[in-house]
């Protein structure tokens, strides 16, 4: 049985880890063999859950990532997660989770902005006595965003 | 004694649910003999709480749900609730929350805004071994909103 | 060892109770020897941690809160913490906590827009039984405010 408090504890370090830009903690977080994706919620309530991005190993999103910090040095900004509170959903061998966040973009101006609302739904698993997350599924409410989203959702 | 854990997962799944339009199961969160108001910020500060809406049951509460829900054909958008940490602040027989929360809507152009914020504070009573809802009064800051209500807060 | 239900309770209650403007309950969550600063996240990130907001002792917030009350009488507003899960980094002596937070204001007329996001990083300890905040570091996205910050953060 996975404890409450490990559980949150990851989630808050995803979004931490992610606004302060530590990138390579931040993959640490998911397991090596994982899955990632991204799914506009208009994909995912019509039945046709084309993943805006999907990556099926942490090497993969590794890439990503590299490819979005490269494309950022021209769209300065800095991000902040807020992820409220997450409910489990059952826990065959891990833990599911689901939980609601939004992201705000902060320009170089100073002003901060809502990004992109969503839910989170993880599966997350127990590796050498670490929480990590084996698959994450963001259902992502704003898909007028550009089609490459500057921030790690 | 109730749990924590319990509270905020009761939490969690009030707003999942009501983002999922899940409604029936949101319906079941409450006690069948339940209260349910909406109460503008400055109605509140000044000592007049009149509610913009009010349900002193749950089949009211589902009747509101169903106007909704016909209204919203003519709005179309998705909802996020965002809910901030909760607090307990007694429990007699039951246990008093209050949480913050902020509503962001989608609208079909996939792009979101802030809806509303404002400040749960429900009572929790413990019914058959779970978890309900008897008495949520909530407490809108945004009141520059249309006076029929598009999204359940 | 702190309990985590109540650095999370006590991050609620700080959110509460400047919401609520009841600002004496909200001074009294630090300690008297405290430190609360507010850091533009550009001076932080640029190595040149300038406060825009710097009290030593709560006596020195208390004082700052008044000016802040006298001066929002010509800026009526409400304010709304929406605060999201928490991490604790460390506990040497208390505990070390950040959680992300973003601030909503409410206008007379009853609109609601983001006002401020950023990281709060609080030191806890212990005093006489009750967990109080010994240093208050807020990391402030949002620079682009009246430099006279209209809300507490």
């Amino acid at each position: 049985m996975i404890d409450r408090a490990a559980i949150w504890d990851l989630l808050a370090e995803y979004g931490a880890l992610a606004d302060a830009a530590r990138y390579d903690e931040w993959l640490a977080l998911f397991a090596a063999e994982c899955r990632y994706q991204v799914v506009p919620r208009e994909n995912h309530d019509s039945g046709l859950p084309v993943a805006l991005i999907y990556c099926d190993s942490r090497a993969m999103l590794e890439d990503r990532i590299r490819a979005l910090l490269e494309a950022n040095k021209y769209n300065i900004h800095t991000d902040r997660h807020v992820i409220g509170l997450p409910r489990v959903t059952e826990r065959p061998g891990g833990a599911m989770i689901e939980a609601p966040f939004a992201v705000f973009q902060t320009d170089q101006e100073g002003e901060s902005r809502l990004f992109a609302t969503g839910l989170y739904r993880d599966r997350l698993v127990t590796i050498d006595g670490a929480l990590k997350i084996s698959d994450k599924y963001i259902l992502l409410d704003t898909f007028a965003v550009p089609s490459l989203l500057a921030s790690p959702l």
